[in-house]
């Protein structure tokens, strides 16, 4: 019997269609293999973009030169422009306002051929480390109310290159997707006064059918009602509404399970193209009680149809505690 | 300057990214064009899909057999199930029930090369019908408070068979999509005592900048902030809340709007595949003086990537002004 299964955070229901059930390998996706560089990524071609924001790098080395391990540019097709004021504006019923924005690209490493999945734990958590110290700086512009960190992986999740590289967009407006996690988790706390994310880590914890790896700090589960056949989330077990606030030590326990998580997942759906989304508390709020961070993993392995862009209501065909079972047998 | 909009009815906003502007002939889109049937939707293959539930086919034929000019049967595959009771129940602080619904397709056209941009008004009409006495019929079973209607055209949109189909959705549920149009309209009431589509009808009528056809029943219109390039909409011109309370007239006006409209996109994209969503009003409410049906309209141009499926916030590199621009221009 297929069930109608409702998320705790944002009450949004999901279809957990049985009928139409599918096995990891019953997804027909090409794996992500990357055809060959050197690209505007690769090392020696650091003319080919914007200026570096940061880098990591040797002190020996020149800012735009070779001998970094991890860059952070504008991206040179930016969706929102960095100046300029908002200048809300009117027309008739209608509202809009200046595309004022930061939109910038973190190349993760000189290795065209690397993967969040195989780069060492260090250099994943300078990954995690550069997201922080971007969304801290991006802080200090007034017009900013939001940081979303993102990564399309592979050409059918959207990435345009190839190159290991994930994103960041910061806007003078909070997504309505954290504005409705932000709300749900609000009346959720009004009535318990408790986090929802951390009553969801208790609970699963005790079940365990949708836990698919643990660590002292970390959780990574299918959550109850996903959207997409294995979207993942990890969540740092202790309660923690700003990402931005974490400890050096803390990040690296992420980059150990991110790419504990990745690996399963290689192994069990044959290197899916993914994304991945980070959701922290917007950058004015601070620490809030009832916002948990998370980062929300979504492999690409079927197409969002009529049916989902009309109403909001996603046909999942896989069960999420099927798949935290897969996912557990892929590990070594 | 690329520019952010807010939608008037679900206050969601959108980048409409004019560094990233996109030309009509920029969208690399293969056309939709079809292999080759038979196939199971043909005629002559009647008992490969389950019986059917209705079809429009001259007194002499027989059910399931060949004459038909349009078939509805249940989805072979269905997201949900006919039959049982929703049996909601909590698991800790999740909430499930039954997948009961019905999930419906119909046959729009015995010509496996049709489709609606190349059927006749009459047959285009007969589809609309169908829509419209599903939903009656559907209404009359007290389990359900919603039919969504839609259309995946093309496998990139969607579609597992490219036999011309549209399908349909009964849920127990209201989609999310839907309750937040009515949440946003009816705020709209409170303030103005208006139908906030009949305002945006009435705005883009005077500005003409986003309207791509009329006649004297129906506009077709770019929304002001659409999610994806092409977005379009078309509405009925006077204040309707119920497709299923359609005279057969009006339903004849859509068919030939849709076929226009869907020529002319053809013409300006090449023909792309697309999805449409048919939003009105819920099964419960009837007339209501705040919702105002309408069809919606997505060709597939681009990649759904991280960021909007983290924000909400949809990237559109095609300002909707252009996109009406070049419709119009493809007028015959």
């Amino acid at each position: 019997m297929p069930e109608l299964r409702k998320d705790p955070v944002v009450g949004r229901w999901v279809i957990i269609s049985t009928e139409r059930a599918r096995r990891p390998n019953d997804f027909n996706t090409e794996p992500v293999r990357p055809r060959g560089g050197p690209c505007v990524f690769c090392t020696g071609n650091e003319d080919k973009t914007p200026p570096e924001i940061v880098a990591v790098r040797p002190p020996d080395t020149t800012r735009d030169g070779p001998g970094w391990s991890l860059r952070v540019v504008p991206n040179k097709f930016p969706a929102l422009r960095i100046e300029g004021d908002l200048e809300p504006s009117g027309e008739g019923l209608y509202d809009r306002m200046n595309g004022v924005g930061a939109h910038e690209v973190v190349i993760e490493t000189p290795d065209h051929y690397a993967s969040l999945a195989t780069m060492s734990i260090d250099a994943v958590a300078d990954v995690f480390l550069t997201f922080r110290d971007r969304i801290l700086d991006l802080k200090k512009d007034p017009r900013f109310e939001y940081v979303l960190v993102f990564k399309n992986h592979g050409e059918a999740a959207g990435a345009s290159l190839e190159h290991p590289h994930s994103q960041l967009i910061a806007t003078p407006i909070i997504p309505i997707m954290v504005t409705e996690e932000l709300a749900g988790s609000q009346q959720y706390w009004q009535r318990k006064e408790r986090c929802v994310w951390c009553d969801v880590i208790r609970q699963e914890r005790r079940d365990r059918r949708r836990v698919v790896a643990e660590s002292a700090g970390f959780i990574v589960l299918e959550p109850f009602a996903p959207r997409f056949p294995f979207e993942t989330w990890i969540l740092p077990v202790r309660h923690r509404s700003a990402f931005e606030e974490s400890g050096v030590e803390e990040l690296r326990g992420l980059a150990e399970m991110v790419g504990t998580f990745l690996r399963l997942m290689n192994r069990t759906l044959g290197s899916p193209p993914f994304n991945f989304m980070l959701h922290t508390a917007p950058l004015r709020e601070g620490a809030v009680e009832y916002f948990h961070w998370h980062l929300e993993i979504i492999p690409k392995l079927t197409r969002v149809a009529g049916y989902e862009w009309g109403s909001g209501f996603f046909i999942n065909p896989a069960p999420p505690e099927d798949a935290a079972e897969a996912l557990r047998a892929a590990a070594p």
